[in-house]
């Protein structure tokens, strides 16, 4: 096994970190499908990707793309914050609609972490919306161990806050 | 007097809002002079310059620039954040060192609170250290009008936090 392809236990899943031309538009249509995301955010998902195919690990972003039976099914972007020294953003984290509810997202964060620890970071910070839509998501980085390093209110539009959670990894 | 070049009262000060080929350079020495800002800060101060000249205002950054008899004395860079609808980002703000204690930064950040609001912008978060070096900078801030909305411990560095300010204009 080396670090690039990683097969996961117990079923099908293989988790990969290179990045392939086909992977912009695959992540453009997982985001697409998880129906959270609006068009500005869609089109920033897959522009990272094709930042990343074009201008390699200076991009400032890295990925785990996890695949079953060949098809994206989830994936996470994240990277070190510049002009930071050790913490790092955990820029999207998305699971296809088919595959939701089994666990496959608190795994790729798991990932992810491990990932982030091994190139050097020590905080891992993920920003997400105080709406009531996502709910589900903030009680997921709840119950992945990651505290609420802030509130900002009305950050994303008027009565929309932003909520910044952080856990401290290693 | 036009939207592009605005003479401030009782002075020699120019501000423009125009960016041009000379103006990523002369960022680069004048951040560089103020020795404030890490080596990558340096280098991404004078990117987002460049950046705003290849793309134009798609890049999203937007600049005001302070000048007295032709020379760099100041400057601003700024936008809306990605994703938001009303809130904007003071991603730097400098004086040259010459200038320094003579209400250059207090202007030219009215200035350029005065464009984020005739562009849409309602929020301007400004962000800095919580170290030592910076309580100037953040007293700057305060006096200005901004609240502290978040500190984030350990941000840039262990034992270095982010300090987020924000002011709600207009």
């Amino acid at each position: 096994m080396n670090e690039s392809t990683r097969r996961m236990p117990a079923d099908s899943l293989v988790v990969r970190d290179t990045v392939r031309p086909a992977d912009t538009e695959a992540v453009r249509e997982l985001v697409l499908a998880t129906g959270f995301f609006s068009a500005e955010e869609v089109g920033i998902a897959a522009e990272l990707v094709a930042e990343r195919l074009q201008r390699g690990p200076a991009s400032g972003y890295e990925f785990l793309f996890a695949e079953r039976d060949g098809r994206l099914v989830a994936y996470s972007c994240f990277g070190r914050i510049p002009c930071t020294l050790v913490s790092w953003d955990l820029y999207w984290i998305a699971v296809h609609p088919d595959a939701q509810g089994t666990g496959l997202g608190r795994r790729l964060l798991q990932e992810t972490e491990r990932r982030v620890l091994s190139l050097g970071g020590q905080a891992l910070y993920a920003e997400t919306s105080g709406r009531a839509q996502y709910v589900p998501t903030r009680a997921f980085y709840t119950s992945c161990g990651y505290g609420t390093a802030a509130v900002l209110e009305d950050f994303y539009a008027p009565g929309d806050a932003k909520h910044v959670f952080v856990k401290k990894l290693g």
